[in-house]
């Protein structure tokens, strides 16, 4: 049984300690607002995601980041991709504790990966921290549905102590020492189901789809070889499996997302429709400027960012990535 | 304008026949019953595949097979895979013709891919012979949503004479010289949508599956490795495209009848209930007996077979896929 620090409340956030508190770890989520807190203490119930299932009553809320990490052998970053700097900044984090990432995405303006931005802001050497990434709808895993993750770490004994902190019955982590794969593939894979969200949502069908995640798969591929990445981790749960769960489920926001698009709304309607901005939305353009920088051609990525900017309707996109000229197929 | 005999009305051989009039081509599709060929000539319309669609008036059917290959520059053969020999021994093709294999399927005994049992039967030449595969749903393509394909030939310009046979607006073909890794991945996915069908009866979610995709795609490039085939071939339309689109659509054959069996109904009410058997109920045990004379590691094929000859519960089958030991992530 370890102590464990959740930080943040959101819905990867409460299903991540919802699976720890399957274990019998001691569990803190931290959440921003006093009455979130109040909710998950008294009611046992988190207001915002997942209302209609109860919370074990051991599972503790807490305000104060200092408080909730207090003794916490494990913390456990579920905070988004682009405000990790800044929310980073003003947390003390033990330099006992192990660290786990679960965001994905690529820092904007630095371009770094969310294990970078963690080391550059703690001073944590890279044995201490650990990624959590895979196939992981966060709706179906606090419902007790089976799936399988991948826990990442430089060093095999830290990625070791998390698999086996986060394994249950139903949440099944593998250890990779392939982080840079692993966070990459957890980044670019959003973007590419904005794409299928679109081309779904304008009626195509799996013909279609199929084909932009096989072209999006190999254009993480390439860009994954430039920046150091092992290959082969994207023919596993972290590279394919995370890409065809979000690209296939109704659930996916990312997905969802680029469906409106696909129905004619744009960034803005859909966004301030929505609770949480598809991460994709943002991290489309750090992807984009990695693609520069290690020179690799990411067509889909730059059409996602097209559309996001208004520059290209998602009609254009779809038929300018499906009706290139007839060509050999090469990977 | 080339002649084209289509021979097979099923499905997807009056998609392909449509798809070969909407580029001009003098095309005859062979059926088998007299019904069937009035139905097309006179009315047309296919009786029995989407009736709600009007078939080309240049698109002639015809009973006798030497009548609808007389003067056919192509031959395609959209028979199903294990009545392919008996098909063809019947036949006398022109071996000026190139013939296109649509079939799906590895021959149950001999363990031959469909271009072998062409060269087997008819004696032509490999460099005579093209296969057509991809993710490519019949119904969608009928009713051309856009799509992508793979026509792979061990002679480039079989393969190229073929891709513009077939290329349209809205269906694009890739080639590829790879025919091993082309049938190899067009045969073993229906096994794997079996699978995916069964969890997706038994109500599990988009994790589960995207797992199952990912450990049948580890499978199949494990398969393809032994028996020569390119191992990219599996990162591209071929492989990893064709079994996303038939393992995530309502519309595949193969992952429906997964569902009904995750349901609970046996192999025998669910083909009694159907025109056609899926694919992979058939071709589930020659992949099988491949993986054996190759000394390959094919746990998801296996726990099919299991499940088709009644040994095994479908909900033993996902368990037991999903819940082993806690490991690397090995490919």
């Amino acid at each position: 049984m370890s102590t464990v620090a959740v930080m943040g409340s959101g819905s990867w956030g409460t299903a991540m300690a919802l699976t720890l508190s399957d274990n019998d770890h001691r569990v803190t989520i931290r959440a921003r607002r006093a009455e979130v807190c109040d909710k998950i203490n008294n009611d046992h119930r988190n207001p915002d995601y997942f209302t209609d299932l109860e919370l074990p009553p051991s599972l503790r809320a807490e305000r104060d980041p200092q408080i909730a990490m207090q003794d916490a052998e494990f913390v456990v970053l579920a905070v988004p991709s682009q405000s990790l700097r800044e929310t980073l900044s003003q947390w003390q984090i033990s330099d006992q504790a192990v660290i786990v990432s679960l965001a994905k995405g690529i820092e904007l303006g630095s371009g770094l990966r969310m294990s970078q931005v963690i080391m550059e802001v703690t001073g944590a050497g890279p044995e201490r921290i650990a990624v959590l990434t895979g196939p992981n709808l966060s709706h179906e895993i606090a419902r007790r549905q089976p799936a399988a993750a991948v826990v990442a770490s430089v060093r095999e004994e830290t990625a070791i102590a998390v698999q086996q902190l986060f394994h249950t019955a139903t949440f099944r982590p593998y250890t990779n020492t392939d982080v840079i794969g692993c966070e990459l593939g957890g980044a670019t894979k959003n973007v590419i189901a904005l794409a299928v969200g679109m081309a779904a949502g304008m009626g195509y069908g799996a013909n279609a789809t199929a084909s932009l995640i096989t072209r999006g798969l190999a254009e993480i591929i390439r860009l994954g070889e430039a920046m150091g990445a092992d290959p082969h981790t994207f023919s596993g749960l972290a590279g394919i499996g995370d890409l065809v769960a979000t690209c296939s489920s109704p659930l996916s926001r990312n997905r969802t997302f680029g469906e409106e698009l696909g129905r004619g709304r744009t960034v803005a309607e859909i966004a301030g429709s929505t609770r949480q901005v598809a991460e994709g939305v943002k991290s489309c353009f750090s992807i984009k400027a990695l693609a520069e920088k290690h020179h690799v051609e990411m067509p889909i990525t730059y059409a996602v960012c097209a559309v996001i900017e208004g520059s290209l309707d998602p009609r254009s996109l779809v038929q300018a990535l499906l009706a290139r000229a007839p060509k050999p197929e090469r990977y």
